[in-house]
């Protein structure tokens, strides 16, 4: 006898006979006296139908009423999940993000959870009922609906998990966990059974997709497990959980992860004086560039310059050169040099800190790759390395088999 | 400076395009200080649309779930609505019901209006938005959305009027008022300007659509004028409103309505003791049959026994056969004639009663036409003729003849 709460994306309840193998599914396993609490996003395309719609009146896809046209798609979905339910003689209900008390602050289009007051699902589900929550959607103080922006439906259902205290969270998806690797990649990356939030918070920051940092973040704020797992396979998947469950000195190295799309840019010889790398990374930051990776280095023949060295989403390049080349008109750098053809690989694992020689061996393969690394950087449960984007996959491939190569036999 | 609310049905909002005709119509017409309150029911199809979605999952098309679903067909409606207005730089807002604070009790699929809390409303107009709300839908006090049945968008525009002590309601429709005849039947009809709540009720009654009596009963209860007009012209369509605003000896007759689906029910040769009619009438109720006109007559030759005839919905034809049957059955009733070749034609007019001669002119009329009278049922401010539904459009036509005749020139 457990609680559980069980995601489902657009593309697991896209027509009705998706919600007729989810509700088989969810019977045929479900124990006597489990209680289960759905969370579905909007099916399939029909949020793009209702953007389509929108674009019709408006050029502005933001704001409260974008948020009050969008949130039908999620209350079309469980309106047919709980239908789809009765039609099989099993008592189910639909509630909103209202009605489930699922309260969010923040700007429409993207505000954040701040609170969830679940009396009105456990007062269903002690009725004996499966109880269906929209995903995607919380509701203000005044009343008012908004969406919570990407990933917002595994959010809705990991704080609902978490207010409830429930006994796990599963996120259904269309991949069947988190693999060591990014299968496109590594064709022979195998399924990580366990990984700590902090683990996979850090593999989402270099660049894993499956689940976005918001949902991480609050299993590990409500210490609830979160099982990712395929909606069409029984098989389990990946349990992100806290770390003090599973054994690091067996797995030092959690995974191997990849972003293909990152510049470089050189400013160089720069007056070594106070503020000047304050003024660049300001400069960028009013601009919304982020930046990544910094390396700043004093010429060892000119000790009154230095070179700062930094890597920005490759996307952000256009934006990042306005800026420094308005600076450079104003004298604030002398020059600069801009490299759109750069990747990063990273190895992540909470048991590197324990495990020496784990940075040599990655260097190591990367080197007999003939991989040149271009720069360095790490944090307490990561080491990432800066290279040319064409020696991507060999980089992730070679790296994946130094510390995998045994489990692919 | 006055406040509005204005109601939109589905055809009128059924693409973005008309919703821009009506927010231009509105714009236009707006005086400086005015408020505005705009009810939209679900655009064109998408309630059928919703409807076939459902069916793919269930054949039960009534309860929580269906009223779940079908209610974001006008969240969709007030979302685009206000869009509409913001893209042409007008501040709006959209409100569901639940937002506007319209109140709700009964059964899903067919819930009433119990109260109106419209402090939000009040809130946005007073920071000088549109409000558009949502048609069509309620919240009950344990925050579940219900849907109010057919006409259900009138019904929350004249509440919500009520309420708010507007000025006027105003319906747009895809009819231009309320006709002193069915234009179907008399082409030249004439556009009533006036009409009582208690009229408007007793046409409805009788047989005339275009206002649900719901919505004239709210009307009358909150003393809101209503205005039923066309969303396609600007002239003034009908008004329906309190008796004492108008002159009633001009218009002893106010219109004309028919009913063509009547089936007539002789009973016959029934024992003539107490306790006989209670029997066959209360087997009816029980069996949901409406019976209509009632005539009872004791025959001449044989005083022991009466024939009881009395008029049906032709809808519920079988349903009473089955009674009836079953009646005569257990020997409760001797013989029943059915016929379901009938028809209904009546006028109303609150001034009759101040004016003698009017049935007179009626039977005149039907008479001249070689129109046959079955029935004849009086109320305060009606008579009604059961007539041969061959006869019904000739019927119609004669006595719109007789008493607007002199309108038509």
């Amino acid at each position: 006898m457990a609680l559980y709460v069980k995601k489902f994306g657009g593309s697991s309840v896209a027509t009705p006979e998706k919600m007729r193998n989810i509700a088989r599914r969810i019977l045929s396993e479900r124990q006597p006296g489990d209680q289960i609490v759905i969370v579905v996003s909007a099916m399939g395309d029909s949020t793009d139908d209702l953007l389509a719609l929108a674009s019709q009146v408006t050029k502005d896809h933001f704001g409260r009423e974008m948020d009050m046209l969008l949130t039908t798609g999620e209350q079309v979905s469980i309106a047919l999940m709980a239908l789809t339910f009765q039609a099989m003689g099993v008592p189910a209900i639909s509630l909103t993000a209202a009605q489930a008390g699922i309260i969010a602050e923040g700007a429409f289009s993207k505000a954040d959870i701040v609170d969830v007051r679940p009396d009105r699902v456990f007062r269903e589900l002690d009725a004996g009922k499966i109880v269906i929550v929209a995903g995607f959607q919380g509701v203000t103080s005044e009343g008012d609906v908004v969406t919570l922006g990407r990933g917002g439906s595994d959010t809705t259902a990991v704080a609902l998990a978490g207010a409830m205290k429930a006994d796990m969270c599963e996120i259904f998806t269309d991949v069947d966990g988190v693999y060591s690797a990014d299968p496109r990649y590594v064709p022979d990356a195998v399924k990580i059974d366990e990984i700590t939030n902090e683990e996979m918070l850090e593999m989402a920051r270099l660049g894993a997709g499956v689940m976005q940092p918001k949902s991480v973040e609050m299993g590990m704020r409500y210490h609830i497990p979160i099982h990712v797992r395929s909606t069409f396979t029984k098989e389990a998947g990946t349990i992100i959980r806290e770390e003090t469950t599973m054994n690091h000195t067996q797995f030092a190295v959690r995974g191997v992860a990849q972003d293909a799309h990152i510049a470089k840019i050189a400013v160089l010889g720069v007056p070594n004086v106070p503020g000047m790398a304050y003024s660049v990374f300001n400069a960028l930051a009013e601009n919304h560039v982020s930046v990544d990776m910094i390396v700043q280095s004093i010429r060892s023949a000119d000790t009154d310059k230095t070179d700062i060295i930094f890597t920005i989403d490759n996307n952000d390049l256009d934006e990042a050169k306005k800026v420094l080349e308005a600076l450079k008109q104003e004298g604030g750098v002398p020059d600069v040099i801009y490299s759109d053809d750069k990747a990063k690989v990273s190895i992540v694992g909470a048991g590197m800190l324990g495990a020496p020689g784990i940075a040599a061996r990655m260097f190591g393969a990367l080197g007999r790759s003939g991989v040149n690394i271009d720069i360095i950087s790490t944090s307490e449960i990561s080491i990432s390395c800066l290279i040319p984007r064409t020696d991507l996959t060999k980089a992730v491939q070679a790296i994946h088999k130094e510390f995998f190569g045994s489990e692919q036999a």
